[in-house]
């Protein structure tokens, strides 16, 4: 089998095989096939595409390229979640403790990575002492006792999914329906869950921008479960807007605290309830969607969820205290308000721009190299469709450092568009698709 | 400028300005530019195309790449001929001597490379002495006073295009039109000549197998010409069926000094005095294709071109009386006839079998390190619409090693086949364009 005659044949529109695909993922990931000919045969899938066969071979072969993770130690159905990625997705610090209250299991690995704010184990090391770096052995332990851990990623997952998606990322080969799908559940299958529900985001804040790409890529998604046997649910959901109202560390994780209270805001409790139910189907914890959404209503109102999230961060070694006392958490030395200079309704979010205003404060990474600072961030008060009158705050920035201000100032007015009309609140969950 | 940009443009079917090709050409040949990101642009491009500025672009940067020949002091007009190869293709050996002997001057570099028999250079190596190694001094000296020099590549003739024909070559990117008329032509432009007849080969034998793929790049070519003010004429012919009857080093070069006395093959014939015409007419020499073509035949027919042939092997060294006396060219040991098993009239000519029988033979190289017997090869004595009787030789086997002609045999067996109707002879010479 030689490399040269697969770029042709997928040049050409032909249907790569089985052997064809594993000899591209053995190949590329032990170095016999070079950069150069991967890099043409991604721009030849971008052209050509892959269909569902191809895909979910590929999907497989990268996931075995590395450690499979096995979870069998741990008892019941575990239920993973991903997401595409947004401004403001504090979803999963909600949902570990929701649902593992709910006694179904909860082993996630997570990323940092780089981006707005920090990934979701960044953002946990907000709680004081929170160790996310736990062994596999630890890690399968802490699940079968208190239900529910969330770790840096360990172990060598999908090898051949990261030398794909770095050549991907400096060719011009990332945006493919197929290639991101298989990127995505690659990681998912490697990482041991038994069923995985999908946050596809859409919008101005997200990689996919219209409603018809997120379709077609929870689609492709689901699909690809099917094929290797893990059943799948793709939520696509919407991304015109941060989701809640804290973008930062720390400020994420008192807006996830305030929502497992029944206190946070409407968006975030409607999606981290939404997907608290799904995930309770796919563990066959509840037998309706209906009954998922009333059991994690009432997981909230009832406690439970904030008592498992106090078991859940002792358990990781952070300080439980922290979870009821915010002044514990990291907090920014400096606040201030950015006004609307004009009456109206918001009309509309650069969803990006609040992003990068928060990254300008100090709450993401530029760079591998970049330090986070956990305090600092901000909390919008105006979100699509709310009548606002000038002088009114639609964000407060909590600031370290004065000259980051004036860039996230700028920001924050270039992402907001105003209305003289009324304007309808957007729709949050747009679809799902199982 | 960032080669990411570059490639997710034209990706997106944009077009790429002067200034985006030449850091393309620039980068990827002094190394700034990655093999992988240069073979997802191609890849592109392939899928996307280029217009006719891009190609004459690209084709202009790559011939600046290294050295641009300086042939001014050969006075009058130069005229290069290029083919786009074949099997069985001597014209150069005819044309360089029949072009001179009109007074047009014939400066030519030209290559050995991989083959079913050598090249153009390798050929010459037939006439003993000859030495295709001269300096460029020695060379415009050569032309200046002989009127005539063919030369092996010498210098550092369009460095781009060596690199990326050589990426090209093993990403599967080789085929597309643009790409294809702009690596020639950026040699034909970095060699000097002031104007180019182009021999857009088109058939079984050529890599353009359709008539509508050979006009393009015959176009393609023209077009580029015209753009960086190089006179070119594009002429598509036949490559159903090898042109002439020999294939092999010296039987080539016999068959060519056959040509140049009047007591050549038609077909060979026909192609060298419609080039020869061209040529005239490119280089102001006629006024007319139809006085072109008769000037051709009276240096012909008045023995002047034989007699430019004797000067030129002298002037570089040959020996000039193994022109006239062909047993001082290199000869096989032995012959044999491959006879025909069946009658019938020759329908169709697979022209790439051919030349393998050939190459099996020794008469080419199969890799850079393959030594070529000049005198092997055979002579076809069958073409397509020839009556055949069984028992009639298709072909004689000039070799030196009988255990290669069992293969050859194969392949000529292989190559023919017969009809038991009537069959036209195919047309040689398809269009002209200018």
């Amino acid at each position: 089998m030689r490399i040269y005659d697969i770029i042709e044949k997928k040049k050409l529109g032909g249907t790569l095989n089985h052997e064809e695909i594993q000899f591209v993922v053995t190949g590329y990931t032990d170095g016999s096939i070079p950069d150069y000919q991967m890099s043409a045969l991604l721009m030849a899938i971008y052209f050509q595409g892959m269909n569902d066969d191809e895909t979910a071979h590929l999907t497989e072969c990268m996931a075995k390229s590395g450690q499979m993770l096995d979870l069998s130690a741990i008892s019941g159905i575990k239920v993973d979640k991903h997401s595409t990625g947004g401004v403001g997705d504090t979803t999963t610090i909600v949902l570990a403790p929701l649902v593992a209250a709910a006694g179904v299991p909860v082993a996630k690995m997570s990323g940092r990575g780089l981006g707005h704010t920090g990934g979701t184990v960044d953002k946990l090391e907000s709680f004081p002492g929170f160790k996310v770096e736990l062994g596999l052995d630890d890690f399968i332990n802490n699940v079968n006792k208190h239900g529910v851990a969330v770790v840096g990623q360990t172990g060598n997952l999908a090898p051949a999914d990261k030398k794909i998606y770095a050549l991907r990322d400096v060719t011009a080969t990332v945006d493919n329906v197929s290639l991101i799908a298989a990127s995505i559940m690659s990681k998912k299958i490697a990482a041991g869950s038994n069923a995985i529900v999908l946050d596809v985001k859409c919008g101005s804040g997200a990689f996919m921008k219209t409603l018809d790409d997120a379709k077609l890529l929870a689609d492709t998604m689901v699909r690809i479960g099917k094929a290797v046997g893990r059943d799948t649910i793709g939520i696509v959901t919407d991304m015109n807007q941060p989701l809640g109202n804290a973008i930062g560390n720390s400020l994420e994780v008192i807006e996830a605290i305030e929502t497992l209270k029944g206190e946070g805001p409407e968006d975030l409790t409607l999606l981290t309830v939404t997907f608290a139910a799904n995930m309770f189907l796919l563990a066959h914890r509840v037998e309706t969607l209906e009954e998922g959404i009333q059991l994690a209503e009432e997981l909230i109102a009832s406690g439970k969820a904030m008592d498992k999230l106090c078991e859940w961060v002792a358990s990781q070694g952070g300080n439980p205290d922290s979870v009821r006392d915010y002044s514990l958490l990291p907090s920014a030395s400096k606040d201030m308000e950015v006004v609307a200079k004009q009456a109206g309704f918001v009309e509309s979010i650069e969803t990006e721009l609040i992003g990068k205003a928060a990254l300008v404060l100090g709450a993401g990474r530029e760079n591998k190299e970049s330090v986070i600072d956990l305090g600092v961030g901000l909390i919008m008060h105006k979100k699509i469709g709310d009548q606002v009158e000038a002088g009114d705050s639609l964000a407060t920035l909590y600031y370290s450092d004065q000259s980051n201000t004036e860039g996230a100032i700028r920001y924050i007015y270039e992402a907001y568009k105003f209305s003289q009309d009324k304007v309808e609140k957007p729709q949050l969950i747009y679809t799902t698709i199982r």
